[in-house]
């Protein structure tokens, strides 16, 4: 069970690329470096580690054109979908460039049969759990088709994550059927007349972080809008509850005794936490994280990696899709 | 400056919106009921307060259609946009039903001139004060020249508000030119050309918190998502904060020490300190809020109403609606 991570990808590649992996091989993961070797070699070095290289010359840098990937076929992101299609890897990771990775999967691993566009999953923190929102981004436009081929891709992660009889629901702006904009009023009998009782019907932006459905399917631009500002407000709630607890004398000593139980509630929402998210729908396990993550985020993005290849994430989403035009 | 007050509005009316309304007149309030006028002298009794009614028999049931309203000519949100119509009272604030009162505003009142969609406007608390997003949630499809009305309202509602040379943010998801659907990527040429320096270029979902802009434009359809996910986040991570701290002997002691640092945090996130949404577009000063309002939201939405229509709200939406396409 091996898994590429793309070393070159993010915005402070390839230090925390590589203190992530060895990180991450620690704990189990047989990661391959892929990227240049003589700056792999030295970073390892400099860190003090030794993992596989699998080599690539050239990296598409962040400022670059997504659609680079297709003529820089010794880029490592490239490389890594290579190693990827030809199985020698489960899976690939890399912390961006998301734009990049898309295309890159799209063209050297192409489509899951089923799927007219693949789409990137986010993870929330809920009361209940876990609610698995797609798409994360990689659709700013979407028919309605989608958010039902979503839904599937949606379902078959959650299983594959250990959810029970998950269900998903199609984010609108009040609960009653009729409610919505139009990609919501099309797709709502879409997802009813294929997912019988999966489908919970419509829900609203506060049943993410009440955890109403496991799965949430929505377009990706609303999608996109609904991660930034969920990490937004998390870091801005949490600024004011430090400055709070820093006001007076009183509240300084209070602090000190709940800083461990307010540290727990903190890694509760942190990205990090979830390192990187899959992109569902092309043939292979791919996850792409931020930029800006940092090694525990890498770390984190290697172990998931492996733990949704071993629970034959990519099976059961063709699986899923299969189901869903008979 | 009187204010009328749909006094069967909201899911608890009229025992909230009586007792809202009593303390808004202890506030200096001048407020007017609408509504059934012996059931009004009742409730009155029953709290023991005076406030003068203005006799209106029917009322639209929170289950009935928004449409019902064009009807019921005597019904109390109807007869609360007449009086403002007359101009007998200079503004008029209801706890819903949202639909009947967009629907009888727009009717009784109808729009100012250059608008093609009235927008409700949004606050959420930011690290610099203030966001105000529009539209909340009036108009789920929306067409690119409504985002530019909804901009020049924005910045006439934060100019009221005291702002200095407020910019406006479309949310987006990219904050370069070129990233975003197909609405933002029409609308953005329409803001530059029309705004000038007020345009700050496009946003991302984080912003919203950062307060990187004053006034941010999106669809109603993804405003009212941002809202709600934005409610129900504070609302969840505050219940893991409150769980933290009663986790342990120790951390229930700090509580003490910190609790009333928290309650201010509390507070700058408690949707009812807005008390209730502008609607703005239509001619007159018109606010609706949560059905769900407390007496403290009734009393803070007559506040607010009182100050927007001292402020010249509705007179700087025209003006600058009227710049817009000079």
């Amino acid at each position: 069970m091996r898994i590429a991570l793309d070393a070159m990808g993010g915005d402070h590649a390839p230090r925390v690329t590589v203190a992530g992996a060895l990180k991450a091989a620690r704990s189990g993961v047989e990661v391959v470096l892929v990227g240049p070797e003589d700056r792999l070699k030295e970073e390892l070095q400099r860190q003090g580690g030794h993992l596989p290289i699998h080599p690539a010359p050239d990296w598409i840098r962040m400022e670059e054109q997504a659609t680079e990937v297709r003529r820089r076929r010794e880029s490592s992101i490239a490389v890594a979908m290579e190693l990827l299609q030809r199985k020698e890897v489960e899976a690939v990771v890399s912390m961006g460039h998301t734009g990049a990775t898309m295309a890159a999967a799209l063209f050297t691993l192409g489509r899951v049969k089923g799927v007219e566009r693949p789409a990137l999953l986010v993870e929330f923190p809920s009361q209940r759990g876990r609610t698995f929102l797609l798409d994360g981004g990689a659709n700013a436009d979407c028919r309605p088709s989608f958010l039902l081929q979503f839904a599937a891709m949606g379902l078959a992660y959650a299983e594959a994550s250990g959810a029970e009889a998950p269900k998903v629901g199609l984010l609108s702006i009040g609960e009653e059927e009729g409610k919505g904009n139009a990609l919501v009023l099309e797709a709502y009998p879409l997802l009813k007349a294929a997912l019988g009782e999966r489908f919970f019907g419509n829900v609203e932006g506060r049943d993410i972080f009440l955890g109403t459905t496991e799965v949430v399917v929505t377009d990706g631009f609303t999608g996109n809008v609904a991660l930034k500002l969920a990490e937004g407000e998390a870091k801005v709630l949490l600024s004011w509850i430090k400055e709070a607890l820093t006001s007076s004398p009183l509240a300084r000593l209070g602090a000190l005794l709940v800083l461990p139980a307010l540290r727990r509630v903190r890694a509760k929402v942190d990205p990090a936490q979830y390192g990187a998210m899959p992109l569902l729908g092309v043939e292979g396990t791919v996850l792409i994280g931020h930029g800006s993550a940092d090694e525990e985020a890498v770390k984190n993005a290697l172990l998931r990696a492996k733990a949704l290849a071993e629970a034959g994430l990519l099976e059961r989403v063709k699986e899923r899709l299969s189901r869903l035009y008979v």
